[in-house]
Order: structure tokens, then sequence, then C-alpha cells
């Protein structure tokens, strides 16, 4: 018998989950059909920024599988169709279809929610004015695009410094708009330890972005429903162009309504096994919660990474496999101008709210040997537990060759190694690469040293 | 009391534990000498190529830290002065002062052993003409610099296709000489599997190194007691200068002659404290044996990280303290060319010989998003190991950002885990640094499958 396998959502999780079932089940055993409600199906988001800032020439770059070829592998991929409910009971989900406003009911078997996310609209006076922008889809980005090449464009404001509003940022002082940004907390990207942040808040003004921090966003001018400034708690800031940069909420609602669980973080709850408590139905990517391996608790996270790897399990699972997604460390990594910034696991503020008695250190180094042409500053950053000496989390923000160095403290952190153990390991070196200590196990051996 | 710390050998590993030693304990306590043949001390020896090449454009500049500095910070460092012997029973070392010949005994409560290694010179006829050079001091690359800026100076043939004789055969090149490389094995770089050592061949080539294979060394042609060509088994090359690159041999004459156990590798044995088998009388660096964590077995690798660690064990234990030093994977990196080369744990040929049932995958992939500007070849090969799909090594060859990738997979083999595990970690992404499969995760992933 032909079961049917649907895919609510056309990006990372959604695709790859029906991607990796189809992989593993001939079509004459399972019928799998994905719904999308944008125009586009498996396209990297987080290569947005670049085609905004003309580093990506062609839209098209960034689509990894279009939903012909999806349909070439046998998935049948269904752009512009919008779930609007699911039914668990009988198995269904209302499906409405943009073209003409048709809706019907699709049968399942089993179930991939793969809805995503929405980036954060704080509820202020003006902010549905033409010109503001979440950019959170391929549709989104296009849409910021054409607005950045107005004629009248010259005044682009990022409301919230994280690493998308960021990386915008940098995009639209790209496309030669004047760039301000606005961020509440001291520092912008607080998902960094605040001297970390201030070293991103120097690369941002070295490129001629203004930044205000501290100061929290109180309205949006407008003329005739276009959006014309930004009130903060100090200045109003002169606007065309909006970008809200304040985090994204998981798309989780079509799940809670159909009386599929939701936590606390807003996220879909789901097992080791992506299972979201109703049998044969799975979520992955931005909708869902993931394990933190630190923390120990549920956690939103969106990163595209983790959308891979849960729709990864989740079409494994969903296709009679058995398959563990192990949790995530929350590593993630971003190029702002000339600065790379990275981070894994806690950075001190979280790692005292998760009640670990907690101690950072910090490090300056370069990025090769000193003496090597173009050797590059490097700060590295870890926070490791009082007492056992476990890592607990590092940040890194330098130059060219920076950022993936976080990926061995990853590791690190992913095995419970101590900072005294990180300081021994064996790690690669010659004077292009790195000094003879690396700066990942500088930062490890101090950490140990100020641990006692 | 005052106790005398001997140190024997004056770079990284001597040095670091005369360094560390030194923080710990004051002056009062313990008196630290240490002798050095040669006329420098800690120095980097790995950033010889980048001085003969140019990049480096001062000896100064690869010297950390003086014999004055040392005296400064509370260390007798005293150049030209070559231990003769070591007489544990009265636990003195016999010392020759170059300047003046004249030999003395020194006596010392705790001996550090830290007496390097010293480049192959095969027993070949004319192997001791002037202008054939092994290179592993700082004495050596000076004179290898300035044999290539001699008018006549031509022709450079480096024997043998380990990572020293390929970065000073491009640093040859840089300098204007015509070089040559001959190597007896199918492919340069025999510390990779192959396939990988291949690409580093044809990135040789590409810079104008005339690559011969297969071809063993027989002997040097000399006019004068200076060298001329070499002659192959395939052919007679002209040379006006012989770069030495088959490999060092520990210098461990000095502790065998004492008595001091040297294993089967020739290497110096030492145990988990790196001390050498005599009360109070440590080892490090090349001249001793390192511990490897896979093969589980008494290794002599020549390198620079492990000197550094080693020396700051022995620093610690020989003042009082206790530190362990874990073994190595035998990381190691080097750029040639273009390309990044990067290596830890065992290649296949290596697996095969401790005795695991192995299996190597190899995966394309590309440094940055494939979209992303700059984009660079990336070839990842992993050795797993079937039945346990343990990770037992990484080699990886590619351009710019792919070598320092090889140590998150060191991280994972120093702690034993399965490639499945591998592929499953939460490593960064953002699309100026990796694809969303980071191409390690990739290369672990595709040994998952392969291995059922």
């Amino acid at each position: 018998m032909t079961e049917r396998l649907v895919v609510i959502g056309g990006d990372a999780a959604g695709m790859t989950a029906a991607a990796t079932a189809r992989r593993r089940v001939p079509a004459d055993q399972l019928d799998i059909v994905a719904f999308e409600k944008g125009n586009y199906t498996s396209y990297s988001a987080c290569g947005i920024p670049y085609l905004i800032g003309g580093l990506v020439p062609d839209v098209d770059a960034l689509i990894a599988r279009g939903p012909d070829e999806h349909r070439r592998r046998g998935v049948d991929a269904r752009t512009g169709h919008e779930v609007l409910a699911i039914d668990t009971d009988r198995r269904r989900v209302l499906v409405r279809r943009g073209a003409d406003g048709v809706e019907s009911w699709e049968g399942f078997d089993q179930l991939v929610i793969a809805t995503g996310s929405t980036p954060r609209r704080p509820a202020l006076p003006g902010v549905d004015a033409v010109g503001i922008f979440g950019v959170q889809t391929l549709d989104d980005g296009l849409a910021v695009r054409a607005a950045s090449d107005a004629d009248d464009a010259r005044h682009a404001v990022v409301v919230g410094g994280g690493y998308v509003g960021l990386e915008l940022g940098e995009a639209l002082v790209r496309r030669g708009l004047s760039v301000a940004l606005v961020e509440s907390e001291p520092q912008p990207m607080s998902t960094l330890d605040p001297e970390m942040g201030a070293l991103v808040a120097d690369a941002l003004r070295s490129v001629g972005v203004e930044v205000y921090v501290g100061e929290r966003v109180e309205g949006f001018d407008t003329d005739a429903g276009q959006v014309t400034g930004v009130q903060t708690s100090a200045r109003v800031l002169p606007a065309d162009l909006v970008i809200l940069g304040l985090g994204v909420d998981p798309n989780s609602g079509l799940a809670r309504d159909a009386g599929i669980p939701v936590g606390t973080s807003g996220g879909i709850t789901v097992d080791d096994h992506v299972r979201a408590g109703v049998d044969g139905i799975y979520a992955a990517g931005d909708c869902s919660e993931s394990f933190h391996r630190v923390s120990r608790r549920p956690v939103v996270v969106a990163l595209g990474t983790h959308a891979n790897k849960q729709g990864r399990v989740a079409g494994i699972n969903a296709s009679g496999g058995d398959a563990v997604f192990p949790g995530v460390l929350g590593t993630a990594a971003s190029k702002i101008c000339k600065y790379e910034v990275a981070r894994t696991g806690l950075n001190e503020r979280e790692a005292t709210a998760a009640g670990f008695d907690a101690v950072a250190v910090s490090i300056d180094s370069t990025t090769r040997a000193g003496y090597y042409p173009d050797a590059a500053p490097i700060r590295v950053r870890v926070v490791a537990e009082q007492g056992t000496g476990r890592l607990l989390g590092a940040q890194i923000v330098g130059e060219e060759g920076a950022a993936k160095r976080v990926d061995v403290l990853a590791a690190a952190i992913w095995n419970d190694m101590t900072v005294d153990e990180v300081a021994s390991m064996d790690l690669s070196y010659a004077p292009p690469f790195a000094p003879v200590w690396d700066p990942t196990l500088m930062a490890a051996r101090r950490a140990a040293a100020a641990l006692g």
C-alpha cells in the first residue's frame, strides 16, 4: 500500500525531510507532497544579506533546488500553497491554493511540520507602514532589495543588533544607503558577552554605520503610509527603509491549534526523534524546540544548520527509519564587515541563568603566527564552570580565519571536556594558520589558570 | 636550599620547560640553566621556510625570546654550549663552551632533555658535499638562505616530499631558483593517502616545481667538493643546492649513552609525566617519544606543538608540580603553494598497520557556500573503523580556509567519537565560512553511510 508523507514548509527543514525520505523509500511505497506558501523551495535564507548587498548577483544562486527539480526527484513540491489547519484525528491538512484561493483537505499518513519562524514586529505606532521589513524568506529579501533600489531610498535604520540585522545593515551600506543601528542593549550582538559585542560595534562604525546602543525604539514616523523615521528613546532617525532585527518567533500556531503540544519557548515540543507528540507527526527547524546540550533545556534557536539536521532526522523517521537528533549548542557564526563573529554553548549571562557558577576569560592573539604576513587579531572568550572546569561556552571575534575556530570548542563542549583537557588537545599548527598555541588552546589554558 | 634545574636544548621544548618552571618557583629556590649548542633560543623553526622565501624579512622576527631576554626573566640561557655527556649517578652534565672549547661538569637536581632532532642524511655517494642541507635549526635556515643568494645558484633539488621539504621547495621558487622534487613514493606527502598527495603534487607543478615521483636518489655529483647534481634512479638533475627532506631522527644519543632508556622508535622513552626513567630526569620535544592516542603506541613525531606542550609539562613536573601529557594525534598542517594541507590521527595505511579494519572515504566540497565569492575547493578524507564506526583519522587538502578544519576532527578523534556522532555535531555556519553542511560533517556522514 502506498502511504503518504505530507510536509508543511518548503525550505531547509521541510525539503530536507522530503528529500531524505525520498532517497530511502521508492515512490510506489511512499507518496511525498510538500506545501510551501511562498514562491521558493530549498533556498539559502542565510544568503539573503549577500543577495541584497550584491555579493551574490542572482537570486537563482541561492536556490539549491526549485520545485521543478524536487518534482523530478519524486517530491511533489507545491509552492503558493498554504496549510490552514491540521486535523490530527482524521489525519489530513487543509490547504489553500494561492493561485485561485481554492481550499481542499489533503490526507497524510506521516506529517512533517516545518513551518519556520517569523520576524518579531513590536506593537509600536506605525510598525505596519510601508518600508518596514522583517526579513526571513527569500520573498522578504527580494522586497528589501527592491525597496533599497528605489531612487529616493537614502536612509536605512536597522532595529535590533542581532546577526541578521547586522548582516542586512552591512548589505545596505554596500547598496549605498546610509545606515543607522538602534539596539536597546549596551552592545549589539547580545548573544555575545558585552566586551565581544563592543568589538562588533567598532567594526560597524568603521564602515560608516551609525550605532545607537542603549536606546529603545518607541515608534515610527510615517507619511501617507510610508515610513519616514524611527523614534528612539533619545532621537528621531530619518528612515526610508527599516529592517526589524529583533529576532524571530516560531510558527507554531498551526500546530497549537491542532492540539499539538507547544512549549513555553513558543516552539513545538519534540522528543529526541523530533516526534511532535502525536503518532506519525514530526516537527523540524525554526518552528520546533531543540534540546540544548549545556543548559539541558528546550530552546528555540532559528539556524539553518539545525533545520537541515532536524529535517534529515524527520525524513528518516517519517519513512520508517530510526534516527536521533542529539541536541544543539547554539553554534553560530556571522561576518560583520571585517570581523568574523562566532559563538557556541552558553555565554556568561546564559551560563549564570542556567545555574552554573561560571567564570569567563578572554585572550587576544593572532590568526596566524605573529611574524607571518596578514596575521590578524582574534579575541577568544571562554566560559567555564568553577569546580568542575567544564567548558560551557565560547565566543570569537576576529578577522579572516577567526570564526571557524569556534568549531573545535563546539566539539569540546559536545564532549563535556574541561578547559584543562582542551588546552592539551593536539591541534594543527603551521605559521600561515596559527600561532604555535592556537588561540582556542590559549584561551582554554587561561581559563584553567583562572579556575585555579 | 636552592635546587638546580638544567635544561639541554634551547628551543621550543627546552625553553618552554625553563620558562614554565621559572614562573612557578622563585629564583632563591630554583636555579635554572639552559645549554644550547647553537646561536639562538626560543625561535620558530616552523618559520624557517618563510624566512628563506622572503615572506618573513628578518631573522629576529622568528625569535620569540633571545638569551638576554631569558636571562632577564631569570633563566640562565647559554648559547654556544654543547652538552657532551650526562652522568646520572653524580647528577651532572659535561658541557663544552664553544667560544674557547673549555669543558666543565655542571651539577643538576632536575634535568630536562630537549635535544631535538636531526635531518636524516642517507649514506649515499657525495652526501657530504657543500650545498647539501638538512634544515632543522635557525642556523641551518640561514645557511640555506645564504646559499640561495649566491650569484651562481640556479637549480635546487628537494629530496623527499615531506612537508618541510615542500615548504622549503616553495620558498626556493620564491627566491627565484628552479626547483625539482624527488620522492621515492608514488606521491609527495606520504603522511597523506595517495589521492590527497596527488593534489599536492598538482599544486607544486602549478608553481613550476618539477615533480619526480617513484624515483630514488642514488647519489650526488660533485665538483671540487660542491654539489652539482642529484642522481636518481631515472635521471641526473642539475643542482647548486640540495635540501634533504627525508625526515628527522631524534637526538637521543646523549640519553642513550647515559643509560636512559630509548625506545625502538629511536626516541627517549617517557611516561605520561614525560619522566625519562631516571628520577628527576625528563625528556620533551623531538628527542622523545609520544603516546599516540589512536594507535596506542609510542611514536616520534617532530612537531613544534608537541614540543611546546611537552616542554610545559616537563617544566611543571621538574619544579614540583604534577602535569600529565595526554598524548598526540599527529595533527599537522602545512601550506604548499595555493593548497592548505592538514592531517590528524591515522591515514588509511597507518590504520591498517595498527590493526584496524579501516574504511576511508573522501568528499569534495567548498570552503564557503558555493554561491559566496571566493568559495574554494576542499577535499576531506576520513578514516573510520568498520564495526564501531570510530573516527580514526582525517586529511584535508584545499585552498584558503581548508586546513584549520582538521582541528574539529582532531577534537572528535581525541574524544573517541564515531563518524555518525560527528555528523550530528553542531558546528558553525554562515555563507562566508562554510556550506550549510560543513565539509567535515559531510565527510563524516559519507563515512557513516559507507560503514552501513
